[in-house]
């Protein structure tokens, strides 16, 4: 058994109990609560489609690069981004850009895990610039200004911003992380993302 | 030629008749009969692909498992997912959960079909909890009770439900059934899901 | 290097530069331009995974078919059928069943692409059936009459058609034009239906 199958049942496990919590939380707040219990829902999948290897490639050291995650990514990141642009109170176009531009990053992210040389290259500066285009969006004045909103914002930016730079890490760019801390760092970073900031716009919205 | 892609002509054929009949219903009901005839025409789509055989991989009996079936479903079962969530008054919030929960039914029941071992039963645990879940949201209080919405409840619940049991006797689990009786019963479902329904609700609505 | 790979470069370049305009243009009309800039955007992505030939099979004649095109349109076109049902003031019903008739087009196009025998011809026949359902949904009167509105129908009709014309001679079908100048109709039909037709409906709507 690969280390990092660990990790993927680590998580598996933790999304499956954080759903239930979220679940429970839907009598607070439904809105939010249902649309974070999906996205959680959906992380489950994505960890059980990497702890039976269904999808992988191996790097030139040896090292498996999972590229499923990125396409599970295009589904619970859109719905996180419908949430956040609600929250943020964008209009029904800036939010239909922003989930639009998400699925184009995940998708090319997924490209740029995939293949490799020049391709991936390409795919990985149209990934960012995709995301780039994305947070411009998130950070542009929306409305009158609040703490809540402040916070969003600052949130988004700095921790979604670490995905690509454990990819620019991990086995699937430069190979300076292997498997098993590539998939622990993603996983602290989907526990951050989806986890925490989903108890925070329940709680706080 | 397997005996199955008989059943699978006979489908083919049987949605297109059934295609050009909510077609022509679109004058009683506009907008129900169109998501109806959209659900049909994916599900003539679904037929072409398991005719053609081209997705399939084999059970260690030697019967062919068609795994492509879980994602036309996907497409059509979330227009039906719509259009019952329109029909039992539900909310917005809860038509969404609806449809992206049969969503996570559909992809996990393709990748239960598609791998075997425990990785075979993890994705059928998810995707029959993804499906209970769909079915409390459907049956829970929406507003005033009535005989039509009471139908509609039960009538996707019985049904609906027959599908695991019968993947459950399939090539794709216990292989009880070849791939013969299970392309038939999977057949008749469709028909009681998809044209039956479509017709009560174009009817009734 | 394969020569259709230089127009796939072109396409890659035109379109990144398009998205640009697109970008700038929504100073002018937010709504509609950034729709273009989607659209542009994903034929980006389009263009790349064609210039790697990471989707393809080789006809019969050693021409290779690029399949993953038709994937790609079923997400472009999508946002452009959307775009033309607003545009022409088309009903919700109706939008929903413009977008999901044009992605079972670009899905069983797909098929007839990558599958050859009775199987091309029924996917192409589901294809082009549900493509002239798609042109009776935009040309069918709704609401007053309008130059734009009727300029909009007969360019969408006119320019569309000629997508499944240049399929009919490429490599996927009677390969009477090899993969270099079907993929330079290709772009050229992409240039008007995607880039002039979007600066069309940024600067009159």
């Amino acid at each position: 058994m690969a280390c990092e199958e660990m990790v993927f049942w680590a998580g598996g496990v933790l999304f499956s109990l954080t759903s239930i919590m979220f679940l429970l939380l839907k009598k607070n707040n439904e809105s939010i609560a249902s649309i974070n219990l999906l996205v959680n829902c959906i992380t489950i999948v994505s960890y059980a489609v990497m702890i039976f290897g269904l999808g992988t490639i191996t790097a030139p050291n040896g090292e498996l690069i999972y590229w499923t995650r990125w396409l599970f990514y295009a589904g619970s990141c859109s719905l996180l981004m419908y949430e956040t642009g609600v929250l943020l109170k964008k209009s029904k176009t800036t939010i239909s850009e922003m989930m639009v531009s998400n699925i184009i990053v995940m998708v090319t992210g997924f490209l740029a895990s995939y293949t490799i040389g020049l391709s991936r290259i390409v795919f990985f500066s149209i990934s960012s610039g995709a995301f780039i285009y994305v947070l411009y969006l998130i950070n542009k004045k929306s409305g009158r200004k609040s703490l809540f909103k402040k916070t969003i914002k600052w949130y988004i930016t700095l921790f979604w911003s670490m995905f690509p730079l454990i990819w620019l890490l991990s086995p699937a760019y430069s190979m300076v992380l292997n498997a098993y801390w590539t998939a622990t760092f993603y996983l602290i970073l989907d526990f951050i993302t989806k986890v925490l900031y989903g108890l925070f716009t329940v709680k706080k919205s």
